[in-house]
């Protein structure tokens, strides 16, 4: 068995609008810091009207949140990720004729997206319309060795003729933001977050400082180009754009080579942002790119070595989920400044904003492979604790921190508060996460650190938001996962996940009651053990709705009692129903979004019995939509863990091509980050039965009827677990670091080497 | 006792801008077609930045409402009531000195308002800077006669120069809605609604016809001067304004006397509003003022005879009551194509609205003592019944009508769905307020023609958005007349407002059961007997929320297990509570904005014993804020009934003078209609303790302590009564009509003529 992080290739692909939005997507470039869409260097046809687009993770400006009616409270202002410079254009020419993908004639077309190297290839065959033809290779690469860099390798190849041949790289600073006509609240007015403020060349390199409209941040690109052929060159300068413009006498036969270094240096990471770029460039020029080539290589090595994932039997599968894992490492913020989007930076959907899917669809995939990312994830939730407090306040709540529901540098941006900042779980999504890192790295030091202080903060907010009736601890007037249903009193899902919370915020409390960490924090944020105490009591005496009748959990304390909505009613065409029915008709059926109360239980098993779980799948199974891409996977999950084996599949099958194969037709807007973690989940949490407990890890491997075999590894404290399944046997390996119990099929063993479950004992599921 | 309605009086009033604001308002002129707040005819030093306005009931433009989120079917455009063509201004000057009450010395100053004659009068005496003294006179009125019209009677008296003078009367189509720069949705922007599109002169009128920007409409204003002295007279026009300019020898001691007449023909009531404009002109011109003047008187005399309301011993609250019915019948509109809104025609506050406010507020004064005005009304409702039945598509009902919330010309207005739309309790409003008019005038006809229509079609709405629930009818997902509660299920107003409406629907079905009218409604919206029955039963097993160990019926199905709320801990300067709160703060508490379950009480006070409806009072008397003007009345009328005499009349007088004594500080925004209804309610519901039901009408008079006595009437069928309560005896005398059996204290009796009630037999209240 071998590392197969492969290729994904598209041979003579269709150049309509629509397709090159998919591949703008499908191969763009990103390293967590930067992202770049994959444009065409040498642009488009005007009426394309194409917006080349290239974003820093985290880096924004403020926009206007009209509210039709000023409550207090709501948010009237939100953060919005923005375009960057444009360092990707190209042009060749010679005497007056333009090399471009839409005239002449196209003999050979490819793309590739290396996910080994972590590089996308082009490679052209074209003639003229004056019968001129040339070969095109074009490798790009956004670094993850050194974050900001972004470089092109442009190789073109007269084929039949020599002749002068002019080349412009063009450095942009004059960018807009993406307006869709369609959408209505953009549509009249294309908005100028960045202007240029200066343009310099400064030792053969071009430098443009841009400032936000009114967020008060700058950004500095810096591009160079490198040819490797003998030229003539000269720079045309303006306000807010670079050409650096060669000219050659071309061969026929012979390669021309030019390497264009980009940097992105924003006044967020480096306040002194031009000069940071200026040590970038150096940087990046100190060294051939075929070392920055083989830095990539080598991350990328490390990076599949610890999560390799292999399906075999499924060809299609595999390469998905090869896929999946890649754009993740692509799209994750590495810094506290940054997190991880829906559309990672790959488009400006749900413009560039960090929600809830974060911890719960895409940590769990880094805190068990890779864990110091989940870190830095956790970190820049522990960067925007104060704004989280602020949040707390405006909401009401004397003290504590809520996070809020979208943001980017940590103030809520979410319009409708309905189905946005009433999503108080966000609170314990973000708990659950330090929680399970804490779990697979045991590291007390961090906790004690920053998490304590986030765990114990949020805890905060549901002893202010609930209240005890009946001697129950309730918690009311909050949004569950399901938007659906909006304003609820008792939704399973955020009882349950905070009675989790606070009972962590008991235990952390004590594992830190002796340390110095403890201390500081009692001085800084005055816990003390009679509000441990009031957590403790209120996790003990959580209200979690059951029903008699029908056994299972309602989703929330009226869910039950209102109309069923026959999904088979509902025309085909009105999917999603966001998008055809009022929020009131929604709230008032029985209809989900997205998996709630099955996400619960699948988080947090322990809470309910199997017959619970069973019946509540079965019975929420036939009211869901799946209007929202991170539902399938938890379904899958679940559908595994409760035996439904060919529902798991089918369920699993709708979650790993969905980019890939662009199943919901919004690729070309981005990828679906939370839905390629869930993916990765349904593999491993759903087909493996893995499970992270205080009490230790946990398989319980089930296998695909497809599948000839899958496997992949996890990360718990010191060591790393290989978990490869057949249709004969489940073979634990332990790679590296101490020996580990581990519980197979609920019973336990000691993995010291490797451990071989044979066929006759798998398939007892019992998890408990 | 004879009829006292009176006057009110200013004298040396102050010249700041809030206080002229305010007697804008208190001040204004309107007979529910026009109004025209009082603005000084010689204009305001530029620095107060003055507007001028005047408002045509029902005349709207569309306006953006901006939506953060744009979720399915939330309106994005409301209506918005209009400043119109300003017809006020007249300026005198004499070589070059103008007379403005901003300069030289005001010796004396009375603004007065007449009530019995529907007149307005200023009456100044002021020196010039170069010690010329004048005498002014104007006398304002709009017509009741004759709706489009406005008249001012303008006469000055130089008293001790002799001197050319100059008089310019102005119609200017030059205006703006007035923008609160405090009010950041409207600061940045003046729209301009209305454009004038020609300014004419004819027959020595001027004619200024304009239009809005967006909904398609047209007005016509006409300004015709009329000067009884010998002048010399030319017209300065441009496009949007003409200047009707005199030249007079004035003569010491000697009056000057200018009639302005301005009519105002909209394009809603009149397609041809240019030549209604000169219509109308014509017709006031054809008659001398003083005819005009006692039109109007004869108007108001009727008025005053069928509603009179005396207080004696309170001389405050006597002026009081009479105020605020003169700004009810100022403010009510007269046809089917407007309504009544919370600040009549005295102020654009709300954008000219209409809500729920006109049927449970502001009709019962109308149906027990004008009936007629109630019915157009209702005729107003009947009018936008395809708008109602187009906005519950939008909100996903397949059939039946919806009523908006807010609107002008009925098509939704709300920005906010969960304190807007969600109030679907305005459904059975609206049939409340025909359903009183059927009782009060067993107008059968007119439910034939349009009641029964509205009814039914109002009546499908509950059925379809509510379900059995365990076998009974549950109403989830809207929200209640308490806008601190949103979104909730089985709200106890809603359901047994609902009940009563569903049970009438029935009702209404078989008292028509023979007629031609069933046959075409059949035809027209396909009501049959079994829906009907499944009204009856929707009805019969309604659900209302009673708690066993409060005794009181919830507000909803969550309000008892949210957190209560201690009043007494809220800073006096958070209230009202919305505007310093969040509303998800709001609505996870037990606090209420207004009455609203003890609201249900009052309107249906058969669904529940006493002893649920006293501690239900008493339960949330305390938690109510009153942070909403249409709830003390309530709650006086409430204690009143439950023999709280001393809270009833403390609440009391916390509406009756509200807008005299300008309580909430808004009043220069305009008055509030709904809560003068209110105090009307409060005297003849709480006091008087009327109540109009299907078995007949009864009465249960307490007096308040400090009254010496107090009367009102009540219009019931063909018949008018006078009650006459003091503190021996209650006087009920038939004024005419026919003879009737009224219930007194519980007791039926029959009224042929006059029936007295001695001390012995008072205060023994039943009104079961």
């Amino acid at each position: 068995m071998q590392n197969t992080a492969s290729f994904y290739e598209l041979v003579n692909y269709p150049l309509d609008r629509y397709h090159l939005n998919l591949n703008e997507v499908l191969f763009h470039n990103a390293n967590g810091y930067i992202g770049i869409r994959y444009d065409f260097e040498e642009g488009y046809p005007e009426e394309y009207n194409f917006t080349p687009s290239q974003y820093i993770n985290g880096f924004y400006d403020y926009a206007i949140l009209p509210q039709a009616e000023k409550l207090y409270g709501l948010a009237d202002e939100k953060q919005s990720i923005l375009n960057i410079a444009n360092t990707q254009t190209i042009k060749i020419s010679w005497a007056g004729e333009y090399f471009s993908m839409f005239s002449g004639t196209l003999l050979e077309s490819k793309l590739s997206l290396d996910m080994e190297r972590g590089l996308t290839l082009r490679q052209v065959k074209w003639r003229s319309e004056s019968g001129k033809e040339i070969a095109l290779r074009v490798t790009r690469m956004t670094s993850f060795h050194q974050l900001p860099l972004f470089t092109i390798e442009y190789e073109v190849e007269p084929l039949n003729f020599s002749a002068p041949l002019v080349i412009e790289s063009i450095h942009d600073g004059a960018v807009l933001n993406y307006v869709n006509p369609a959408d209505p609240r953009i549509a009249d007015e294309c908005i100028q977050y960045l202007t240029p403020v200066s343009c310099e060349i400064k030792d053969g390199a071009s430098y443009i400082t841009s400032r936000t409209s009114s967020s008060g941040l700058e950004l500095c690109t810096c591009v160079k180009n490198q040819l490797f052929n003998e030229h003539q060159q000269e720079f045309i300068v303006n306000n807010d754009e670079a050409v650096c413009k060669y000219e050659i006498k071309a061969q026929a036969g012979k390669k021309i080579r030019l390497v264009k270094y980009a940097v992105f240096c924003d006044s967020i990471r480096y306040p002194n942002c031009k000069q940071q770029a200026e040590l970038e460039i150096k940087q990046a020029l100190s060294m051939p790119l075929e070392y920055l080539y083989q830095k990539q290589t080598d991350y990328l090595s490390a990076f599949w070595h610890n999560c390799m994932v292999e399906i075999q039997g499924d060809i299609a599968l595999n390469n998905a989920i090869h896929f999946n894992l890649y754009q993740l490492i692509q799209s994750v913020g590495k810094d506290p400044y940054s997190n991880i989007a829906p559309k990672g930076l790959s488009g400006d959907g749900y413009e560039g904003h960090y929600f809830w899917d974060s911890e719960m669809f895409i940590h769990p995939f880094f805190t068990i492979t890779n864990p110091s990312i989940s870190r830095a994830l956790i970190q820049y939730r522990y960067a925007t604790l104060d704004m989280a407090r602020e949040n707390a306040r405006i909401m009401g709540h004397k003290k504590g921190a809520l996070y809020p529901w979208r943001t980017i540098m940590g103030r809520e941006s979410s319009g409708f508060f309905p189905a946005g900042s009433a999503q108080y779980h966000i609170n314990g999504d973000v708990a659950y996460s330090i929680i399970a890192y804490y779990l697979v790295t045991k590291d007390i030091a961090f906790i004690a650190q920053a998490g304590a202080e986030i765990i114990w903060e949020t805890a905060r907010l549901w002893l202010d938001v609930g209240n005890f009736h009946k001697g129950q601890f309730h918690i009311n007037g909050v949004t569950g996962p399901d938007e659906y249903t909006c304003i609820v009193n008792n939704n399973y899902y955020t009882n349950v996940l905070a009675q989790y919370h606070l009972n962590w915020a008991v235990k952390f409390y004590y594992l830190l009651e002796s340390s110095q960490c403890l201390r500081e924090l009692e001085a800084k944020i005055q816990i003390e053990l009679w509000e441990i105490k009031e957590f403790q009591q209120a996790a003990e005496n959580m209200y979690l709705p059951y029903d008699q009748n029908l056994k299972i959990n309602p989703q929330d304390d009226s869910f039950l009692q209102k109309k069923v909505w026959d999904l088979d009613s509902i025309p085909k065409d009105n999917f999603p129903l966001l998008l055809y029915y009022h929020p009131l008709h929604l709230y008032r059926h029985q209809i989900c979004k997205q998996a709630d109360t099955v996400m619960a239980h699948f988080i947090l098993e322990d809470a309910q019995s199997e017959e619970t779980m069973l019946n509540s799948f079965k019975y929420y199974d036939k009211i869901t939509t799946h209007d929202s891409s991170l539902s399938p996977c938890v379904y899958s999950i679940m559908a595994a863990r409760l035996g439904m084996e060919d529902l798991a599949f089918n369920y699993f099958k709708t979650t790993a091509r969905l980019d890939l194969d662009n199943m919901h037709k919004n690729t070309p807007d981005g990828i679906h980050t939370a839905n390629m973690g869930g993916s990765y989940m349904a593999i491993v949490y759903g087909f493996g039965g893995f499970r992270l407990k205080e009490k230790g890890i946990s398989f319980a491997p089930i296998i695909p009827q497809p599948w000839t075999a899958y496997s992949f590894k996890i990360c718990f404290e010191d060591s790393r677990i290989l978990v490869h399944v057949n249709k004969q046997q489940c073979i634990f390996t332990l790679e590296c670091g101490s020996e580990k119990n581990i519980l197979v099929y609920g019973k336990e063993y000691l993995l010291n080497d490797q451990l071989l479950i044979p066929e006759s004992l798998m398939n007892e599921r019992n998890l408990q």
